[in-house]
C-alpha cells in the first residue's frame, strides 16, 4: 500500500480545520453520547470515538452546509468557503465525511455503523428535499419532517448509538432514542425562535433571515395559523417569499406576536418528553447532567 | 422515527441519478469485486451488495470531482453539475456517500467497514493533494502516489474487501489485494497515455487536457526524462503550464516521442504483476476472466 491519508500534508487546510473543529460549537451532540454511555456504563474509549465521530460528521454537513448558503460565519468565525475555493471546500466536507465513517467503523458495531450511515442519509435528503421542494411550504408536519432530517436525527442517533454499546435491550434503547430526538427537535425549535426574537449580533445573521429565504419555520407556521388572512401570509403563501418588503413586515408582526411563546411552549413539550424518559433510570450523576442539557436547550431562548 | 431518506421523492434528481448510474461506464470495479469473490465462493448476495457499494462510492467521488473541474461530460452524457446547481450537485454526491456507506455497512463485516471508510479518506485526500500541490510536479514518486490514491486504491480495495468475505487466510488476501492494485496502477497508466495519444472524440476532451491543467502524468514525465532540456519541458518545469502554446508543443512532442511506449510497457509491468498473483490461484471461470480483464485493460489502448 502507498500513501496514507494524511491532511497534515495540506498546512494551510489543516490549519483551517482545527480553527473550525476548535472554534466553539456547543459539542452538544457528542456530550449527549459521553453522557448517555456514561450513564449506561460504557467504555471511556469507545464513547469518546463515537462522540468524535458524531461531531466530524455534524462538521462535515455544516461545511457543505455553509457553501451551498454561501454563509461567511459559522461559530464566529469565516467560513471554509469564505476563505477557500469551491473546489477546497467540498473535498475537505468530503474528507470529514472520510473521517467520520472511520472513527465510527473503529468502534466495530455493526449495527451502530448502519444507524450512522442511515443518519447521514436522513440528513442529506432533507438537504435536498429543502433545496427543491420546501420553500414557502406553510405546514407543521413538513416542518417537523425538516427538522427531524435537519437536527433531530443526529440527536437521536447520538443518543441511541451510544445506548446500543452498552445496553442489550431494546426497551432502554429505545427510551434513549427518544430522549435525542426530543432534545434534537427541541433544539431545533429554538434555533429557529431565535431567527426571529433572537438578539441580532449573537444570532450573527439578519433576523428572520430563515423566512426571507423562503424556509417557514414554526413561528411563521403559528403566525399563519392565527391570522390567516395577514395580506403577507398570502404572499407567502402564494410563494412570494422573494418580497422584501411583504416578509419583513411578517417578520415584525411575528416577533410582536404569541407565534413566539407558542413555539417555545412547544420545545417545551418536547424538553418534557425528554425528561420523562429519562425518569425511567436511577439517578446519577450523568442522568442529573442530561437533565440539566435538556433544560439549557431551552434556556437558549431566555 | 420520522421520515426515511428516500430520494424518490426528488423526482427530477431521480431521473439525473439514473441516467448517471445506468450510463455506462464500465462498471469494472464491481466486475472485479464479483470475480474475486466468485472465484473464492463467495455468497453471491453479500458480492452485489459490496459490488454496489463500491461502485456508488466511485461514482459519488465522480460527482463531486466533475463539480470541482467544471466539467460539462462524463460516460458521454452530461454532468450533474453541468445541468444542476453547485448545491444540488454537492448534496447528490454526499447523497451518494450515504448509500454506499449503507450498503458497505449491510455487508455486515466491520474490517470491510474500515477499509471502505479507509478507501474514501485516501481518495479525497488525493484530490485535496493534486488541488493544492501537484500542479506542475515533474516526478514519478509523486505521480505514483497520486494514481494510487485517484484510482488504485479502489481497485485494490475492490479486490481486497471481495477476498475479505471469505478467506480468513491473510496471504491469499493480500495476494487479491495485489492483483487489484496492479490492474488499478495500470489502469490509470493508460487513461493518462490515451490523454495524449487517443483519438479526441473518444476521449471526449481536448487531447493533453491533463497537461494544460499542470496535471504531468507519466507520458510527460518519461518525455522530461529524456529531454530534460526541451525548452516546453523546462517551461513546464518552472511551473509555467499555463503557457498554452508551449503546453500545446509540448502536447505533440510527447505524442511523437517513445514516452507513450515506455509507459504503455509500464501498464504491462503492473498488469505482469498482477497475472503472476492470479497464477497462485487455482484454474476457474473467474480466474480466466480476471485474466482477460487485466489484460482488456492494456487492449484498450490500441
Amino acid at each position: 500500500m502507498r500513501a496514507q491519508a494524511n491532511i497534515d500534508s495540506h498546512l494551510d487546510l489543516r490549519l483551517a480545520l482545527e480553527q473550525l473543529l476548535s472554534a466553539g460549537g456547543k459539542r452538544v451532540r457528542p456530550t449527549v453520547v459521553l453522557l448517555v454511555g456514561g450513564m449506561l456504563g460504557v467504555d471511556q474509549d469507545r464513547l469518546v470515538t463515537l462522540g468524535a465521530a458524531v461531531e466530524m460528521l455534524h462538521t462535515a454537513t455544516l461545511v457543505h452546509d455553509d457553501l451551498i448558503d454561501s454563509a461567511l460565519l459559522r461559530r464566529g468565525m469565516p467560513t471554509l468557503n469564505s476563505k477557500w475555493s469551491p473546489a477546497a471546500t467540498v473535498l475537505t466536507g468530503d474528507f470529514l465525511f472520510a473521517r467520520a465513517a472511520q472513527l465510527a467503523s473503529d468502534i466495530d458495531n455493526i449495527p451502530l455503523m448502519k444507524k450512522f450511515a442511515e443518519t447521514l442519509a436522513i440528513i442529506v435528503n432533507g438537504e435536498l428535499t429543502q433545496l427543491f421542494a420546501a420553500h414557502g411550504v406553510i405546514s407543521r408536519e413538513n416542518y417537523y419532517d425538516r427538522i427531524y432530517a435537519k437536527t433531530a436525527s443526529l440527536f437521536e442517533m447520538s443518543a441511541l448509538s451510544a445506548a446500543m454499546l452498552n445496553a442489550e435491550d431494546e426497551a432502554i434503547q429505545d427510551t434513549l432514542r427518544i430522549y435525542g430526538y426530543e432534545i434534537g427537535m427541541a433544539f431545533q425549535i429554538v434555533d429557529d425562535v431565535l431567527d426571529f426574537s433572537g438578539d441580532q449580533d449573537v444570532v450573527g445573521k439578519p433576523l428572520g433571515s430563515d423566512l426571507l429565504q423562503g424556509l417557514v419555520t414554526l413561528p411563521a407556521i403559528f403566525y399563519a395559523e392565527e391570522y390567516p388572512s395577514d395580506p403577507d401570509v398570502q404572499t407567502l403563501r402564494q410563494g412570494n417569499w422573494q418580497d422584501q418588503a411583504s416578509m419583513s413586515r411578517l417578520v415584525d408582526s411575528i416577533r410582536s406576536s404569541n407565534a413566539i411563546q407558542l413555539s417555545l411552549d412547544e420545545a417545551a413539550v418536547h424538553v418534557e418528553r425528554a425528561l420523562k424518559a429519562l425518569a425511567l433510570f436511577p439517578i446519577s450523576v450523568e442522568r442529573e447532567a442530561l437533565i440539566d442539557l435538556a433544560r439549557y436547550i431551552l434556556d437558549r431562548s431566555a
